[in-house]
């Protein structure tokens, strides 16, 4: 198969070739990530890596979700927030508490910032660090990274546009070590501040499907770590810069999407549908289980050459059913490739 | 309210004033909406409802879902038979056979183009038009509309682009008659043909979370309307032009969205779930129910002066939990307001 699909995808990657046109049918983007050589894989570190195990489902069904926690430099005191809460056991015999239709999924405390709960808050533990709304972006004199570093921004952009980097919510976008980026770096009274008399430039995680972010209560508050929601509609990228991302889900997406939407304020399930709630039996840090129990996953570099003709094929679907390529895409229809691979003990016979 | 809120609104729409330079919180795209005087509520015609009635849930609850049928010119030979199709009764009986996480939840005959069920189809009714693909648009030799009449194409905008009526999967997008909507005027060998020597315009509906849309199966097969999906996930935008678009769900998307997904190819319900498809007890016209038994619905009139007010707060959120406004928003960020309104019998004493 690779032998077939690797020219083939380069050929398509020069020209809008149709379906029609090709002998072979155009591969599709599954197909060019399915053909993409190992070390185009990145492991994903296991201290990075959340198990949400939830109660089981009325059928009986274990339901197990792993969340992938941003890389520094974007959102590190949250997420090491949610390492220590993870690690005091604070989120189990907590809940999913709000599940709200083409917005978010949100779990956590039930009695914290609920409208319709009402009961006493569970303590959280020492040591939570508290963040600012400067925090919600990353800024280069943390030196991360340039523009020019930003990967593949040319794919997630419309055909027509003289600025192929333009986005509706931020000056760029694209991706970086794995994740959907927005960048800027003019001069804006609300993101960025004169340095030394230089325009600084600011970063952030974008709120796409699947993305996982920090409850808060009004400014100046900032979240804990404590309260935690998932994207489950259409991204609602107006939340970018105003509320901290901290990674997304990349296992069990399901289980939290298909659950009974919430009657209440803001989708949080009412007083007379609490039962409705589901138990959160634990998440722990991958690291922290036995080496042979950790759940291993990998993502599709973003710098990979496999990558580029994947967001490319996105962007111009030519596979069989498709008629009209689109010329475009937007950062969010070009979701990181990642999946589970399993452990294998080098050492052992 | 009225009073305070439409003078707050009409400065949000010169000023980027923020939460902290208003005396009052700015008001939230609701607030804007539910200061909507009448006049700018259109009522949506009973013949273009359909009221689509599940088999309870497993609590026992009644579920109905209520889908918003497209207005002429567009996909109107998908539209009849759509009508034709529930006139026969022909959905009665049918079912939910597929959903796919972030994508769609489709409904029909399970052994239609279902790789799970390998069933006999279902006859079709006759009468039934056949559509090509060029009904995937319109075009203005149709005499529908101009670009300048698209509505509100100002909002759903990128801040920072140059042609602030860029999408990333179009030349224009905006509102028209109460629908979201992209449009295309420049030469293209996919979408515009020249007639007269002058290049023909060409509009298509676009795929936000809730439209409805008509399942077919590989070109030039253009699906007759017994297969229906909507869009439960982030906008598929690459189906537009490639599949036509009949409707949109305006009450009951959550007896949708919230199903559980299939394990099988594409989401549909593998041979061992089957029992996972949820039931079609009928979808009926609302037409041609008994007028005291027709639900009544309105959306806001996508012309009117609170939806250009609206749409632009949707852009630049500024109500209190707001920090950064995003200075734009997608076409599917800005969804068109649509409610219930009761029956009266003017009539009755």
């Amino acid at each position: 198969m690779k032998k077939t699909l690797l020219p083939l995808a380069a050929f398509a990657l020069t020209l809008p070739a149709s379906a029609e046109e090709a002998e072979t049918p155009p591969p599709s983007p599954s197909d060019i990530v399915n053909a993409a050589p190992q070390e185009a894989w990145k492991v994903i570190a296991p201290e990075d890596l959340l198990v949400m195990t939830l109660a089981p489902n009325a059928a009986g069904a274990e339901r197990e979700v792993i969340i992938q926690l941003l890389p520094a430099p974007i959102s590190q005191g949250w997420v090491a927030n949610i390492r220590t809460l993870a690690r005091a056991e604070w989120y189990d015999g907590t809940s999913v508490n709000r599940v709200q239709d083409n917005y978010v999924v949100q779990w956590g405390d039930p009695n914290y910032d609920n409208p319709e709960a009402g009961g006493k808050a569970k303590p959280l533990p020492k040591g939570l660090k508290v963040m600012g709304e400067d925090d919600y972006v990353a800024s280069n004199v943390q030196t991360w990274l340039s523009y020019d570093q930003l990967e593949n921004k040319g794919f997630s952009v419309p055909r027509y546009g003289p600025d192929n980097r333009q986005d509706h919510y931020a000056m760029q976008v694209g991706n970086t070590s794995g994740w959907p980026i927005a960048h800027q770096s003019i001069v804006s009274s609300m993101t960025v501040q004169i340095d030394f008399g230089r325009p600084r430039r600011s970063w952030w995680p974008v709120h796409c499907y699947g993305m996982v972010g920090v409850g808060r209560n009004y400014s100046p508050d900032t979240g804990s770590g404590a309260e935690l929601y998932t994207v489950i509609g259409h991204a609602p990228r107006h939340l970018d810069r105003n509320i901290a991302l901290v990674g997304r889900i990349i296992e069990g997406m399901e289980h939290l999407s298909s659950l009974p939407r919430g009657k209440g304020a803001l989708g949080f399930y009412a007083q007379d549908e609490a039962d409705k709630r589901t138990p959160i039996l634990s998440i722990r840090v991958a690291s922290d289980l036995l080496e042979a129990e950790r759940p291993q996953f990998e993502y599709l570099s973003t710098k990979s050459e496999t990558f580029a003709r994947y967001a490319e094929a996105r962007a111009n679907r030519r596979d069989p059913f498709f008629i009209v390529p689109a010329g475009g895409a937007d950062i969010c229809n070009i979701p990181v490739p990642v999946r589970r691979f399993e452990y294998t003990d080098e050492g052992d016979e």
